[in-house]
């Protein structure tokens, strides 16, 4: 650690800056705690707009926030950019890439990654979006295969660059395909007049028979038919056999030749090593009680999308999505205050606010309890949800700028190739972490 | 090339997306020729505020313009992306990274990029900042260092971290040297509350005695009194001996510890293969008559940075500004419409609208002919005048957003690391650039 001082407050130590993360160290904001963050990038991602950075709707900095910047008026919070190696929980230490550390509390807030479900070949080849930098490897190989596809002197090859197979057609996968549709729609003969619309071919599979699987039957099914409209192509019930970067086979013997297969269909905890194995859950999550304290620790908590809360009442823990990250966030962070200033603690109880997905520039579909709406109407309470829930006013109005562009005229957006797409997997940001024997 | 039509219109050939090959482009619109553009980037960059990029106020993608997207609507237009490996004036052709292609009129139009005047070792350890990649990396370089600045354990450990020295006190220098100083004064202490202002010291150097050399005596020391009052340590009159990546050495013996050394104290041309030596000028520039003619060639122009317009009237050519580069490409691209239409040539007259720069949040200095500005006002003219002149109805309301909120709160900004700094020259952005036998 930088400094030697012994603090006499107690120290709440969050490993990940994302929706949990930040949520439990605001609620600490005036407690008798030092909080401590470490993340292994600088600022927090507002994820469910992620796809509007690979499809060159948005800049990726609107969709980022400073962490340093969010809490710079907080005085019990700092930060560190460090990734941790190893918990101990014999010990209350960690360790990470600048040092070894002590906690009082722990709060594991890691977060998912892409689950490739052990597959060697689809991992290394399909591109997966879950992070800024996958978001913008994903853009720059759309607008590079573009470019490779103008150049194509033959169907063969032209088809390879200009078929974008989507796997997994949850919200991720339907939103992603609903921007490749509008690009191949409204912008693709613009930008390069030398291709036509039937050329690009974009196409959403699953495993499962509906889009959408966590969604209402009316919005699922009203999901699929905006997708239809627009021209993608969605076939239900079909299992990825595999995929070496030129063709994609699936179980029933099809094949699509494509550069292009972007890969959102499963997710698993990101679990640090330490963890006893005999708390990890299905989808590679730890095991919690009500209070989100991992199985058999009293200081230890996980929240988020690392964790599976599992009880009577939610036997698979809760749906990997914000609300349930930052309700987490806000129980813990409240709990862990009580449980020091001597108080009750209370148990976690998930408010299901709904759902939202977005397809193309103005439609969508929203479950809000036993209300559903779907189209522009839904679009417009989608839009205003997001706004809403963007940290930091100045990136409000970015975003919000760019999507009235976008609206009015369907070629708003930035299609700038800034670096060159890297196949292999994205350079490790921070090899050589900043070192220290703190 | 992909397509094997003839056609009957004279194709030109436009080498370079920026101020100047736009301009060439957007004259021919209306005319009968064939207008190809290649550059090896699909964008084009609004070169005057890399700076903000650099240092975290601006998002790359506010200042560079999809040149596909520009020119959506200019049927004669077409653009690829593709670097020149050599120019064959004898018979009319170009090779290039897309193969081989022939043209009716070629226009050089590459810019220029950092001169090192030779020295390796600068070359390596130092940044330069005259492209996007640049600027970013410069970016994550400033910010990476600042977080290993929290972490040093020592006074010396962390004044290399917090020492930044600018090469170059021209106009990228000043500006980049005003940014700096605004983050020293404004941003860092909040966001990193573990450091304090007088740790980190900003040093602008040039080997001339005053700051903005090609601007009036008075705009020149009222800028240097604007950067001293902000804390920048202005040192003139000092020659840089080296830099090894740790201590900068100047002629008169001092050095400073530093591993941030910004060189913006030279440029040159970029002259692709093929071009006669002894057509080449001081700072690698083609010579060229005084309708931008590269000597002895009727069919080939040189524009912007790249050429040097020796005339009587203009013996050293004219200064690399962007106002230059765009009006030589209004001429030649008149130009070479006349010569196509039977019509007279016009020569060359630059237009000198005047010189601006920009010091710190709220100042500049603006030489506009005999009337001379400095302080706010300036800045509200600079403001102004690149909000006008950048490209694209969005981008305009974007950048006039994040300078609004950069004003109104000095905490404006976006510093966030999108990846790891990295120390080598940057990746080759095309190493394998896109093939066609074409």
């Amino acid at each position: 650690m930088a400094t030697t001082e012994q603090s006499k407050f107690p120290k709440v130590v969050i490993i990940g800056g994302g929706f949990g993360g930040i949520e439990v160290a605001r609620k600490l904001a005036n407690e008798p705690v030092e909080v401590l963050m470490l993340d292994k990038h600088n600022y927090h991602v507002f994820q469910p707009l992620l796809y509007q950075v690979a499809t060159g709707s948005l800049e990726s900095e609107s969709i980022a926030f400073s962490i340093r910047k969010n809490f710079d008026d907080q005085k019990n919070f700092t930060f560190r950019i460090a990734e941790v190696t190893s918990i101990n929980t014999d010990k209350n230490t960690i360790d990470t890439t600048i040092g070894e550390m002590a906690y009082d509390y722990l709060v594991v807030a890691t977060g998912s990654t892409t689950n490739f479900f052990g597959n060697k070949d689809i991992e290394h080849y399909a591109m997966p979006m879950k992070s800024i930098p996958e978001a913008l490897n994903l853009r720059y190989l759309i607008l590079q295969n573009l470019e490779e596809a103008v150049l194509a002197k033959t169907h063969e090859e032209r088809e390879e660059y200009l078929n974008f197979v989507l796997v997994g057609a949850g919200p991720t996968g339907v939103e992603l395909a609903g921007a490749l549709a509008e690009l191949r729609n409204h912008v693709l003969t613009k930008d390069y007049p030398e291709l036509t619309k039937d050329q690009m071919q974009v196409y959403l599979v699953d495993f499962l028979p509906k889009v959408l699987g966590p969604f209402s039957e009316e919005s699922s099914a009203k999901a699929k038919d905006f997708l239809v409209k627009m021209g993608v192509k969605v076939e239900l019930n079909v299992k990825v056999e595999s995929y070496d970067g030129k063709i994609i086979k699936f179980a029933d013997g099809r094949e699509i030749r494509t550069k292009n297969v972007i890969w959102s269909a499963g997710v698993m905890g990101v679990v640090p090593e330490g963890i006893s194995k005999d708390t990890i859950e299905r989808g590679n999550r730890i095991r919690t009680n009500n209070i989100c304290q991992i199985n058999g620790l009293t200081n230890v908590f996980a929240i988020g999308d690392v964790a599976a809360m599992i009880t009577d009442e939610t036997p698979k823990g809760h749906p990997g999505v914000a609300q349930v990250a930052i309700q987490m966030g806000q129980n813990v962070g409240k709990n862990i205050a009580s449980i020091i200033n001597g108080k009750p603690t209370e148990p976690f109880k998930y408010n299901d606010k709904g759902s939202l997905a977005t397809i193309g520039r103005n439609k969508a579909v929203a479950d809000l309890g036993k209300i559903k709406f779907q189209g522009f109407f839904a679009w417009l309470i989608w839009m205003f949800v997001h706004l809403v829930s963007l940290l930091g006013f100045r990136n409000k109005v970015v975003v919000f700028v760019n999507w009235i562009m976008n609206y009015i005229n369907y070629n708003g957006g930035t299609r700038l190739i800034l670096r060159r797409f890297e196949r292999e997997a994205l350079p490790h940001e921070f090899d050589n972490m900043p070192k220290s024997d703190g």
